[in-house]
């Protein structure tokens, strides 16, 4: 009960009762709320996210998959044999956190999803496999291991495997965050990918993929990154340099063991996408990262190794391919048992950029 | 029912429908939700808001709030005597539209609501009265009929009536914005507001105030305009002005007839606040407005005059002190009956910095 | 001689020193210049500006303009009757410093002075009278004591004086920054400005003079401000206001006993003008300012009152309308006897945007 | 002679023509300059530099700087073995347009130039040869033929060369546009540069060398790039890329047959220097460039192959190493006989951030 009530309460006469519960249901028919009703819940003094830390393993991801591509084609209409993890704290709305939508998509040998285009914006990570191209706006883009690939908002975009060997991917997008918001527009593009080209290099790479230099014709700011496919061989290189440059004494890494790289957007050196941060982390075997919280929010999946995260003092043991999401304000970190590969996306540029972000290390 | 669903459909024996079932009883235990049933409502053609275009009448909304004035006091925890106007499509929550939240402030002679301090974005808008000063950070700020108040995020603010007369006026936040995405923080400040003082002008006025002219000992970008108070002789003399040159036929109103001033951050050019923008319109007498639809949410209050609304092609009569909610992509329009004054807030500037936001006029 | 010369000089024998002759003959030739032979000159460890400090008094220059009056009328071609003040350092060229232009202009009863246009930036300082009108972009904007009004790159621009008795004000423009860079860009307009029209405010302030009112039609950021005038009034409020918070403890000043605004650009928020940055500084009575240097070149010009500057270590007594040129690095202080108000313009905005500008208190 | 001065000299009487002798007297006295006198000069109707088109041949360059490694060390005072080349138009300043300096580096085998640092930004582009290493703050930058090499303003760099053959490069300074706007600061350090360390790839390569990926710990926009060097395979990639696309009818190329890129900052995308542009432009053989002009100074040099510029209708052949001065606002284009390689830098920034810059494709 708060002061106010408190106080309230205070006028305690049967009256002043029944003149109380009668001004309630007015403000309830005339669609009112009393703010000295309702602060707490809405105006907490850190955040108090309904969304849980959560983990998903991926051997219980990947069978479930594979399983509705026996089932379910890919087509039209559904679009994409795409599955979603709903954060347990969020019963009803298949929403990962608040803003994020992380899922597991699946496209069987030959199979075709269909072209696109949505103001959300996405990304694919690849956790294993190879054998998909996703068509950009016309662009062929190889999907491999380690890699991650862009689709930001409004660029037409489908998928097709063209191996023989069914490959699966984590999803990322920024679906909650446009749907709670209202600012979700969609179209339909051509029933099947808009070239059959697998080229080893996509066009975007091949203007945008070497390292400072801009086209001169194409130069200029966009909001995200024009570089469609980030390869796993420049993460690996860059994350390995980082931790051989601690060994000589120059900063690089993040803390003691602890390289990282953020994926960006090379007309502007801001995140890649608009609305997500996009990371790959490294830690030695041994390491471990210091705690911290922060108002965004936040999915990791194990790239490779084992180790552990605690979330608001719980520890979870992690293998290749789990995906965790840890909501605003969760105490977080990251324990190495051996080297220890780890993406990872938030929103937290979206809050950055609404100068709301907060981020705090523990003691 | 989808083409997926469709062309699953055509499995349409009893085995497969018993797996499929199965399937989807397995997704739900793993918390997973499959795009292809759920695409079109996460992701629709175009913004299909469960909030709904609604008018407030400011004539039912003030005894309800002077009501509640003999009934409950203000004080610490419940911290303000503000009524919140709450979308007839979003029941449970108390949100205007799925971002902002108006409501209602009302404050009794003498009253003195508490200091407080959050990372919402805040503003007053007065329609009618004056003998309240909020302070915000120690700066005593008087609030009087046509004058907009800012209380940038974090900013301690109190309210104090020192008059003899109640005292009610529009609050505008980004509660629901902030709540739904995690981003809270509050803390509580002197249960008094630290200042008796009333004076005519803020000290932000007299730092900030003169056009163009910025103290240099300040200078520097910030997110939040740093002039706390946008009085009205300044937006009446603005508005009037784009009217009397487009009569000489200088550049300067919206459209024909329709004059408009938005509240700036005079650090940065750019919206008074970081997360809402403001705006104070002007109909001549008979003018209309060209009906258009955004992507951004809004809250109308008629200042003066009488006109009406089109929303979506119901038409609505409005009048001095309605408050109106305009949810996205809504076709919305004005139509002055005599000269009309209207003010206005709404999310824009969060979809502007998201590259999320889109307007269309109407053909 | 330096380290290089000296152990090349260790070379002694007279062939060695023929064939080194010979090379720098042959570098002349080439048009080829040794850095070892100029080094110190065209990189010295500070600036070493050609340019020194100076002060010119109005008392001189308002009768040689007044005379040019009566001699030199006002036409197509030399455009102005200004006259501008050349850096004794700087012999040659008419540069008040090397990016400034700091000219007295003199328009008597009935004058005209053609429309044009140019790259180069310009403002107006009015010291004493009034009766002219400059007119920009078509707009008629008043000249009065103590306004500054701008003529920002490219906009067309005529001044004519519509009453019985002369003015004089301070012109100032980028003149030498643009000369030297070859950036320079002129055009003619009409041979008499295209209004009569003097009225008491121009359309720039009515759209734009509404402290942190945007005109929604007008949105967006601009280089140069869209506010042609800025008028004494508010420039001595805002002055006063920082003083009179001062006595209050409220932050407004400088440092103490110093007030100072900067003309700004409400679009942005930036300076008011591309390339120069525009301030106007009071200081209490026996006041003074610490002694600073900057890479920053400036002009200043006393409003009102006495006081004295001192250039490295030279001191010098200045009054009502005297120019003082302040080079590049150096040392430089006020000290007001009565309250002292001076405006200044310097080339400040230039070296920031370069990430050239370097600014340094004295001990 | 001007509107003005015909006026003028319709006072033709021996007495006005005394009286106006003797205020030009007095105006000289008084440093003062009519601006209806010098307007012409001054404020030009488009950009008339003194410097003019120039062709020096790297036939002529080369021999001249090793004479001078017999002749003259290497050393602090002098600092290094740089020979400028001086526009003909600008006799008696040793540059190369009135803000760039263009020298050609000459260090013999086993040589070191002495570490110092300016706010002056540099680079070095390689024509041929190799075993330098630049150390810039501390880092081992090896030179190789096509490379750029980076040194922003205020870090200190050193060069030796470990090798057993000379080797010499192109140096680009803005020298001149510092040097005239006396915004120089310059510091010795160490004699001999910090680390013998010979690394086949940088620091600043590892940490910021890969595409798009940027270290966390390092994130946040910076004036200039922290990639110090630009590779000849990356940038001969992206080159080759861009013509490979045109056949694929992929939009890339500045125009047809033309490939361009431009070396940016990977944390802004913008120029990797402050003060000037870097690129490389490629033509397919027989292609040829659109003339241009612009208000920006360039220089070129070769790479490889052959062809002509044609410079305000003057034709010169050039090949492998020369360089081209190009003043401002001078009409210019390519023509390539075979593939045409060739760097260029130029003031552009510069005048892009002082919202001064023009370009103009001729008709």
């Amino acid at each position: 009960m708060t002061d106010t009530d408190a106080r309230a309460a205070g006028f305690e006469s049967a009256e002043h009762q029944a003149r109380l519960a009668e001004l309630y249901r007015d403000f309830e028919a005339a669609g009112m709320t009393p703010l000295w009703r309702t602060r707490e819940g809405l105006m907490p003094f850190h955040p108090e996210p309904k969304a849980v830390p959560h983990v998903w393993h991926w051997a219980d991801l990947l069978p479930l998959a594979a399983r509705s591509a026996e089932l379910v084609p890919v087509g039209r209409g559904g679009e994409r044999r795409a599955i979603s993890l709903g954060n347990p704290g969020l019963p009803g709305d298949p929403y990962t956190t608040p803003t994020l939508w992380a899922a597991i998509q699946y496209l069987a040998p030959g199979e075709d999803a269909p072209e696109h285009r949505h103001s959300q914006s996405a990304f694919r990570f690849v956790l294993q496999g190879e054998g998909v191209w996703t068509v950009v706006d016309g662009d062929p883009v190889a999907m491999r291991r380690g890699d991650l690939l862009l689709t930001p908002g409004w660029a037409f975009h489908g998928h097709q495997n063209v191996s023989d060997t069914p490959m699966a991917w984590l999803d990322g997008l920024d679906i909650p965050l446009v749907a709670e918001t209202d600012q979700g527009f969609f179209e339909f593009g051509p029933g099947q990918v808009r070239t059959k080209s697998t080229p080893e290099r996509s066009y975007s790479e091949r203007l945008w993929g070497q390292p400072g230099l801009t086209p001169v014709a194409l130069a200029g700011t966009r909001p995200a990154s024009p570089l469609m496919a980030y390869r796993w061989a420049h993460t690996d290189a860059a994350l390995a340099a980082q931790l051989e440059l601690e060994d000589d004494g120059i900063p690089g890494v993040t803390e003691p063991g602890h390289a990282a790289v953020r994926y960006t957007n090379p007309t502007s050196g801001a995140d890649a996408l608009t609305t997500m941060r996009t990371e790959f982390h490294r830690l030695r075997a041994g390491a471990g990262t210091r705690a911290t919280r922060t108002s965004a929010s936040s999915v990791w999946q194990v790239f490779d190794g084992t180790g552990s995260v605690l979330l608001d003092n719980s520890k979870r043991s992690v293998q290749r391919g789990d995906v965790i999401a840890v909501p605003a304000w969760t105490q977080f970190s990251w324990q190495a048992a051996g080297q220890l590969d780890v993406f990872t996306f938030s929103d937290a540029p979206v809050f950055e950029k609404l100068s709301l972000l907060r981020t705090e290390m523990a003691g």
